[in-house]
């Protein structure tokens, strides 16, 4: 199968992580050097700017710029939520035929994934040869096939030193301290949180992921539990937790496109397990207790200058990947993957690709091995994690020499 | 006037800040040299563990121990929030004789230099020489007579990192976001997120803070005008935003022992400011519009991994200093403050001590010249700003040359 020749188009979609560009500059570069590609080009807001005709050059960048704004967080294309209709998809096509595209990629997650698939079947359909890709990222880590997410590393990252940071305070000014990580469907973002316990008191004490049911009983039962023994508790918990109908604790009635329910950008989950464990657990130790919520919100996806260095390299080798493979001839349609080559320092990543298909609509869950129980994880995902965030500061305490004269 | 021969006690007050332990191994190391100075003590949780007698032997602590815990966010000696009774403050005296305490430091807000500022006259009344020295630290940065406060660069630097992150986020996404930022009373901290406004249309693009009468009508009228011209809006507003009457839009009701509100730790006020934008300006605009708030929280004041260098050295150097002017005789209590010497890359800071009193209680609002009006926050705060920050990454953005056929 001959590969065509024509111009590339990219486009950046659903939520922003810190990595996102290192990807859409992996493509850029590559696609600069094939002799497969005339121009390469950008569509600004994902499949809205192809809707409206709102393509830029990117072959008209200096490489500086480009290695600038690899480092810079968040969709440099700018990104859109959007599911596109079935008059939509058509639109894109002829938008494809009309400027010669015959490379699509498209960087998201499971959604994005889906848009690729449908305008696939669609061109396939109407007998347009080109060439459909998907480029992973989130930082849920939710994707199938693929080992793990580029921005997810990133991500963990963050929630590691917010945790980490967060114990000491916790240690400091004891009390009870509730921190909410970002994570839909998945507890992978939370579970990284992990990371952050290194002494036998140190928190993240409990660590609840949608995973496993939340029950607010046990909840207030498990703070209470370690409240006792160590007199402070340090929660973290998925936006995602659910009771056993699959229900939100809160829910904001706001959804997307896709019918997702809007978890972020409020502070509600934390401050309603807040009241809760105040009232309730306050009541029944007859104490008024200290208790705070943090709910990390967007930083955990955008904040600028806490990049994992595995994670910026992997995530341009993903977007190089996607170029090479499309125009290779081979494969005319795919989602690029990572597997896993050697564990622990001898950490590797290959990359391949698989069906546009096999990582659209689903997503994947958090392994059953790495769940301990209904409120921890189990330290066998510090094998899984670790290599993906890279170096980590270390937090030291004092070793507390008692002084009598 | 000499100074006696005895034993230092050291204690940590307040909310932490990423530099404390800085300065509490500052106080440590100069402690350990002089020959005033037999044992160099540390109270656990402040004031608290001074009256149950948990003392600590920070003698013992290797040299690598200290330098690991200097670089650890948050209290060591772990902290406390109490105004102490006069019977407390006549207990401690009573433990400083009994332990032979003859320099006492504490670090500390406005509230711990009034501590020290009580404990002295106490002291001085009971003819018993102990020379207390207030050491300064506050991510608010509202300390009077300093130029600035150790642990504000550092939390000023994570305040513009996240706000530089967000504003790509806000790019990618467009949509109206508002984040909250810690600072009771004054807007220093809320100030620094002007550091991540770089391009005319970059956010924050309304900054609130503290020391300006909040206004909803305005405020619902300036992100309207913000929006209709950008098609978004990153608004940045201060935790102690208050009406004409200088309440709280919202009043949790929990107070701590020096009658403080608890602001913090909860995401209610950005929330109850999304809302009012949905509905409000929704029901304007006649449009669902996508509204979204995070409270930055207590990262500010504890993430791991983005201390500003400046500000580490300096509360370093804070530490130091109170030892060398206590054990130095010519002073019997005082505040240590920093005086800056030098603008921009002449930047330089000096070290002098001040009379306990003229810290105790007071704060400082942020000056009228770094005031823009009622959202803004004026470019000559850049110039104080910077270089208690340091090197910040610097985002890029993509040209956006057009492509036609």
């Amino acid at each position: 199968m001959s590969s065509p020749r024509g111009n590339a188009l990219i486009g950046q979609s659903g939520g922003p992580t810190c990595v996102i560009n290192q990807s859409l500059v992996g493509v850029v570069e590559e696609a600069l050097r094939s002799d497969r590609i005339d121009h390469v080009l950008g569509a600004v807001h994902g499949i809205q700017g192809i809707l409206d005709g709102n393509l830029i050059d990117l072959g008209k960048e200096s490489t500086a710029t480009l290695e600038a704004v690899a480092r810079t967080p968040c969709a440099a294309l700018r990104s859109i939520r959007k599911k596109p209709t079935r008059e939509e998809c058509e639109a894109m096509l002829r938008s494809f035929q009309e400027n010669d595209v015959r490379y699509f990629f498209y960087l998201g997650g499971n959604d994005s994934a889906e848009t690729a698939h449908i305008l696939n079947e669609l061109a396939v359909a109407e007998n347009y040869d080109v060439r459909l890709f998907h480029v992973p990222k989130t930082i849920d880590n939710d994707l199938r096939v693929t080992d793990h997410c580029p921005g997810f590393g990133s991500a963990a990252k963050f929630v590691a030193q917010a945790v980490m940071g967060d114990n000491q305070d916790n240690r400091s000014l004891p009390g009870i301290k509730i921190d909410i990580v970002m994570g839909r469907h998945a507890g992978w973002l939370t579970a990284a949180s992990l990371l952050a316990r290194r002494y036998e008191d140190d928190g993240p004490h409990l660590i609840y992921v949608p995973e496993r049911v939340f029950s607010l009983d046990d909840f207030l039962a498990d703070v209470d539990r370690i409240y006792t023994r160590h007199g402070r508790c340090l929660v973290v918990a998925s936006e995602g937790i659910h009771d056993a109908n699959g229900d939100s604790l809160l829910d904001s009635g706001e959804r997307d496109s896709h019918g997702n329910v809007q978890l972020s950008g409020s502070g509600a989950l934390g401050d309603f397990l807040a009241n809760e464990v105040k009232e309730k657990l306050g009541s029944k130790l007859q104490k008024k207790l200290r208790v705070r919520a943090d709910t990390f919100g967007y930083l955990q996806r955008s904040f600028l200058g806490s990049v994992s260095e595995v994670d910026a390299r992997e995530a341009r080798e993903v977007g190089r990947t996607a170029l090479r493979v499309a125009t290779g001839g081979e494969v005319p349609h795919g989602s690029i993957v990572i597997r896993r080559m050697g564990d622990g320092a001898a950490y590797q990543a290959a990359y391949e690709v698989t069906e546009l298909a096999n990582v659209a609509r689903e997503t994947r869950d958090l392994d059953e091995a790495f769940l301990a129980g209904d409120n921890d994880i189990d330290r066998s995902f510090l094998d899984y994690v670790a290599p993906l965030v890279g170096e980590l500061p270390r937090p030291e305490r004092l070793s507390d020499h008692p002084f009598s004269r």
